[in-house]
């Protein structure tokens, strides 16, 4: 059965991350997959919260939709005055597979916040977000290094996130919107470049699911994520350079 | 390596569900795993949010833990003004995981809320509610059959849950409070009685895992989810009688 | 006329308080009075709000009830984000009860936060909130006697509450949920153990009432509180074994 | 021992009610209880809140102090997102108070809301609330009659308030803020044109208090509300003329 | 055509300020403008926000209008959880525009806040707050200088403010409620006692406006603002001399 | 005196106007002014909130810049659960402006929100977001048209919006952030273009301003505006072949 964009069922959508799109964070990047856009932008605070160990740093993230990012207009979390409880889930995830990429203690008594401000969402706005965060993330400690406030790199090695799932009882790669609306199960994984797992979610809207099909899903996503990971260090390195 | 209470790696905690232990509620129960205490009562409602499709019911949870479940006290969410994140997201894997139990359509126009109060925690609450959640859903469903409210039963099966962990790199099972603060890795899964997934969660809190690992915590998982519901079952029979 | 359970004018529904109900807090107790059911926990904290006099201690009281304490399931707080006046009321009365029952100074730059959390409600949450309130209180006091924190007792006497109320032109104590529906006058009192008043608050709900009426009330609650005072002590001193 | 301000021990402060000051409102007054100024609006709206029974009326109350009406200024509650507590106890007390004056069946389906503002406070801020907030509601009620909206007076009788204390041990009427500030006990009484108690609220703030001495002061209210009353009822039948 | 109240077309409504209303401010006036009543209070704290460089003072107001200050009873904003926007972007103007007449450095590190509480509201409530937060923020500076905590005086010269409008396209001078409804153009200015502009806000409601009408309009306000000036400095040398 | 990016007093920074930038919109466009970059979006809901009278319809705007837009990061409204009072104030101007280029009537029983969402803020974000709102809504009532939705144009003529300030005592116009840090004074204009007045506003922020001072700056906003329409009709020309 052919997928509504033709892609192969392993394939990603098209993915492109534009490093330095905004003039003033210490680390940004525009990343879109298929018509998915989120900005990411890091931004470098001199203090950390009360729950962190003295000496050493901390990374979190704030994840948000633009009210017309979707098909329907939504009213803003401020109008309603509750943060969104989506939003709430999906930037505790950012931020803890963040976290996983960065020695503590070597980040120095430092915050960095992601912010990932989805522009337009078609599907995947979560793995996007950890995927163009860690761009982010990684061109603040560039820029850090460069102005000598950090003389060793904090970054342990870097994460990515894609996610995988059952439509039509067919395991497929990259979900977009149409596909994950009909989605029977959706599974995200966020994977370092060694090839093992930070996180894993996984859910049976439609159905239950086997633990053979839960170990195809994630065998789909380290695939995706080998692929998307050379399109970051693209983007890193280009963004480095300014 | 021994476990701090001398558990075997792949044992659950003493488990004990009281049922109907809230005189009101349509359906309820005292779900206690070790120290983690919760209180879930299934309120059952005759009418269904905007979003559920005409002629079908819905099921939805709320969870919260009382101020003093901890070993410090918390501030209560009103008076920060703020429903904690970490419950937004239990509360809404607590939700999906009781809806894959339940036939929407034979449950009619009518909605189903789950509240889990978490009495007192000691790590686990997440899965002890899906658990305990079942259990008052189902007596729930008992009891409208009973008043021939339901003609047919609406449940699909049981649901229940367990978490696994990674502790100085042993897997082990159903982690208490002490185990979980130290564990590299903390994986929850949620299944059916028919041994499929519906949900599953894992991070790398300390360190990333191996897709072997993954693999590795899930059996556990399983394993665990099976002892469980012939605890459940009997609280349902034994909640059913009255 | 024949009171809806059988009870006497003047007789307190059944009461039991189980002490130490809760593993984390430093007092706690569970007091059923009939189908009412309140739970109670004393946290000490080693600080004081700004407009406690250096040197001082504090005690203060939270109140709420579980979403499904209530033949009707009600709203949260935080999904209304709002504190239910009625809940902000009672927890200024049970504040203000106990910390009549403490010497400040003897207590020491401390605060003892009495969290009451309803789990079933059938009436006199109010009053049951100050008499198992009192209890964790006293319970806690110990504990830092016990751990050496405090030298001194800094309970100054016992206090507890009830409440009693015109039904069909009767004076009745302790009012149930029907009875108290239906009654035309509520009063509460809360008082010491030297049979002296801290609180009074009486409301005509249906009608008026004479100031020879109001007398009568208080002479019951009196009384009532008299045998409440017993099964308090009783559990303090069960309470203070462990 | 004298007085701060020479009253005899059973003697109000001075009193003026100024009827219709407020040009829009169906009925209104100012309020001054010595230094205590309460500005008293009540509006009419042709519709009932849900929980009134069909073909019935609502009184209701709202209470708040602007930000200069203490010695300290005060944040307003909106900037704390928070109604003060103590506004949401004493605007629930207003209300019941009024209520016991209407006959709801003939008011008809429409709702007066009565608006407290304290324009300056100087102790006494909740009686004179309901002292002023009769006035209003009277003269609404009037208004209704003189407009062919209501044909039958839908008041039951009057009610007025007022408040007595103990300091230095002895028994003052209409307490001014420096002796509430000293009182060692507070009571207050909403009591009727007959005589008969409305609602009594009496707090041992500095000690406990004894039944004789409780009676003590409600007997003095009950000589404040005499007076009261007459200087409420030349400011009806002021307004009333208009 | 003649206006509603039959005032010419460059003509004031009547004007009133009675200094010292309340009895705790620093400095304070009820300022009446036909029937538009404004209290407004100052109110000292000795310290500033954390945007105030070291050295220097702060100025900032409040407004809020009270429920039934309309014609039709409005929601508190504390009801609603919302500060009005109205009122928001109303206190930011009057903050500004009280700002502009105080020289930061001379008031020394305090904060003067300045709460404009509209009682009566009949059109032009914005500029009657101006013009009356002028007057008790210089009764209060007055106050400071006579206290000696100030020794020189901060006010840099008196600011007021006048609202002009087009009706049926005539240029108009203080617009009351009925001709503000009417109005195809409605424009403020705040002025200072040399002539100047601090302030120019304006906007059409039902139509655009030429360069050459804004002119006139501006020119009206001017005109008024002389008028007001006059009545402000009667206000502060009369409640100068308390 | 030059200025900083060597423009002539009263010369444009760069400005571009993508059209169409979001896939979901009904019309969209991306506008850059200098480093100004504002999201425009208009969303058509097909009904109108209760005070809009029965066949009409209603443009609304809602405003909000990105936490990084700035220098320094700021808070999110929902953190603070406050809408930024500064937002609120600027929703409505650009909510005001875009209502006069509508015909109410003609645009039938629907509602326009434009959100403008400032991605990067370098001064003047409020002008270019009536400006870029301006080309969203007029690519949406394209749109309505094109759909046959609507049958008659419902915009009655284009607006834009620029400002103007005085910084070192001369008048520039379209002040970028630095120019606008250290402006005495800066005032707003929106016009139509028929060059007429919508809005107006300005503030002394240094010092107080002339009357000539005010009309020489609205001659030089009126200039821009004339240079600001030409850009504004090619996008929408060009956005509008879709």
């Amino acid at each position: 059965m052919a997928r509504i964009d033709q892609r192969a069922f392993d394939q990603l959508r098209p993915m492109e991350i534009i490093p330095n799109i905004n003039k003033f964070a210490e680390g940004s990047c525009l990343i879109r997959c298929g018509n998915t856009h989120v900005l990411c932008c890091a931004s470098v605070e001199e203090k950390t919260p009360p729950h962190v160990p003295e000496g050493e740093g901390w990374v979190t993230a704030e994840y948000s939709m633009l009210p017309r990012a979707n098909r329907e207009r939504s009213r803003r979390d401020i109008s309603k005055l509750k943060l969104s409880p989506r939003s709430a889930e999906i930037q505790r995830l950012v931020g803890r597979a963040l976290r996983a990429a960065v020695d503590h203690k070597k980040l120095g008594e430092r915050t960095i916040t992601i912010d990932c401000d989805v522009l337009q969402g078609d599907g995947g706005t979560r793995t996007a977000s950890v995927t163009g965060g860690y761009v982010a993330l990684a061109l603040a400690c560039k820029k850090l290094m460069a102005q000598g406030l950090l003389t060793e790199d904090p970054l342990l090695g870097s994460v990515a996130a894609v996610s995988a799932g059952i439509v039509d009882d067919q395991l497929l790669l990259d979900l977009c919107y149409e596909e994950d609306s009909a989605a029977q199960v959706d599974l995200n994984c966020v994977m370092t470049d060694r090839g093992q797992l930070v996180e894993i979610q996984g859910t049976g809207e439609g159905r239950s699911f086997t633990i053979e099909e839960q170990r195809g899903l994630v065998d789909l996503c380290a695939k995706g994520i080998r692929d998307i990971m050379a399109i970051q260090q693209a983007a890193i390195r280009q963004g480095g350079e300014r």
